[in-house]
């Protein structure tokens, strides 16, 4: 089977690359072709070196598209965006990208099915930012996407082509909703959700991290790990069962800092806990007080998603896949 | 002020220029300039011919919008649409008009608003057909939108766009959401949906008419004077109270094809009643049950907007309008 990759050097995409590097047959047959796209040059599988291409590409390319569908890949997984900071910061380039490159995507899909018989599986990365403030205490599996930013409003549109293209059969589509992914691996960096990641990563690696909001803050979250999982599940997963709503609230954990705080105690001992410092930040309490923090997501469980369910596991993961399995 | 009207032509467009031309200060300020755009062309209404330019567009065309906008229109109507059943069976036509067409229209805004400060009220006519069955029995404020159709889709995305663009302050924008508009004037077409007006605007000319489906069929209405009265407390209305949550569905009159018939012999007659002819289509019949057939309109209603609340009101409405205050 040829796979591809859009976003394949991203966080997620790196994850994903690896994890089929490493099991060959997990989306059933084997890789016989493995195409990686992003921005930046992605990097190539060792195990997979003989079967892989790697291109660096611009979605909002009229070309791209067209040229990633050529090789008709049998499963894309389709996880590049702008972010929400810069989609947000930069018009014309979130809509660009995240609206007219993902279209360009489903339109260079249905364009060569014309041509001949072709329904690949797409996988679509989208996001809980599809959602606006104000939530109900659960968000529910058919609350409506009102979302408050031009990346949400991106997401929630290339949710809604995802679903009409996959009715009228052009390809099999499935989009997952992720949580906010905890713990992110790298250095602290200036996402407002940046610290929900920095007040355990840092003080695993016996470094000091800042905690801008207060420890009731709640949010909902899932490893880098589950993230992967969902989408090598969403790839092979029998797609009759998910009917006409194609696009699915991820499962995830719904914690506040303070769970979070407690669960580093546990893990990681009462030193690696002293090593957070409160620095209240009002601009990004006040940002973080319109994100969801907790959502119903038995239809994905139903469907075989799984998620953590306590921070230690998500904790525990950090560890075993970023710091070889051990503290420093 | 100068007012644009995409659309005019349409049965709701004509309807709303008459409204316009009989009550010169319905908008507030005094009309001293109409321009009215269609894909044919629209007829201009005698009160206001001086101050008129009709025009024959083709939204898909990319020098349409910003044609439409150089006049730098105050109040944007924009009723223009490729229909549910021609956008199902034009893929490529469907969203050329409905996406692409909104699209470059909001686009238009932006540019011209970006060449000098700019910032028009823009009305859009979105439909109920942006929910998809299972429904519950009462479809709230915050039922998530899941389109059955492109044209559902496309106006679910043009939702979307109008909540950005509003967002960010490019125009003050409200979203439409209208209830199945009966009675219909005009003649029996083939729309699944026609049937809702045949039934009583055919008997009240003394025809026949034929009611495909049975009379425990539920649906939700609004008479086209309502659908009218829609967009002028939109265009007028202070929406610092609508919020980022642009697009409102519209109150309604829930109501089966039964009490639709009782209200024809309460106001026309036993003999007005007896010209329905039962004539079962399964195939009509599996298209309404997948139909929405009533809403919690409370959010729309506390801003002020009105529909009629019993069936015998819309036939009256249709008794004034279309029959000339007087049954045959």
């Amino acid at each position: 089977m040829h796979v591809l990759v859009i976003g394949a050097a991203g966080m997620i995409g790196r994850k994903l690359v690896e994890r089929l590097a490493g099991s060959p047959s997990v989306l059933g047959d084997a890789i016989e072709r493995l195409t990686l796209a992003d921005a930046i040059m992605p990097a190539v599988p060792e195990a997979l070196q003989s079967v892989t291409t790697a291109l660096t590409v611009d979605l909002a390319d009229a070309g791209t598209a067209p040229k990633l569908i050529a090789g008709r890949p049998d499963i894309i997984f389709h996880l590049a965006a702008i972010v929400s900071g810069e989609a947000e910061a930069d018009f014309d380039k979130g809509y660009a990208v995240n609206l007219d490159g993902t279209r360009a995507l489903f339109e260079a899909i249905r364009r060569e099915g014309q041509r001949e018989a072709y329904r690949p599986r797409v996988l679509f990365a989208s996001s809980i930012a599809v959602f606006g403030a104000p939530f109900p205490d659960i968000i529910g599996a058919d609350f409506f996407a009102t979302p408050l930013t031009s990346y949400g409003t991106q997401k929630a549109i290339a949710e809604l082509l995802l679903a009409d293209y996959s009715r009228r059969g052009i390809f099999d589509g499935v989009g997952i909703r992720l949580p906010t992914i905890c713990i992110r691996p790298g250095t602290p960096n200036k996402a407002a959700s940046g610290f929900f990641s920095n007040i355990l990563r840092e003080p695993l690696a016996g470094k000091e991290a800042v905690l801008p909001v207060s420890e009731d803050v709640r949010h909902w979250f899932a490893s880098p790990r589950a993230a992967v999982g969902f989408f090598i599940h969403a790839a092979t997963m029998d797609t009759n069962l998910i009917g006409p709503r194609r696009n699915l609230t991820m499962p995830g954990l719904s914690a506040t800092v303070g769970e979070e705080i407690e669960a580093l105690r546990r893990v990681a001992g009462d030193k690696a806990a002293s090593l957070i410092r409160r620095e209240p930040d009002p601009v990004i309490a006040g940002i973080v007080a319109g994100w969801p923090s907790n959502f119903d997501a038995s239809r994905a469980e139903k469907l075989g998603f799984r998620a953590e369910s306590t921070f230690d596991e998500i904790i525990r993961i950090h560890i075993e896949d970023e710091l070889a399995g051990g503290l420093p």
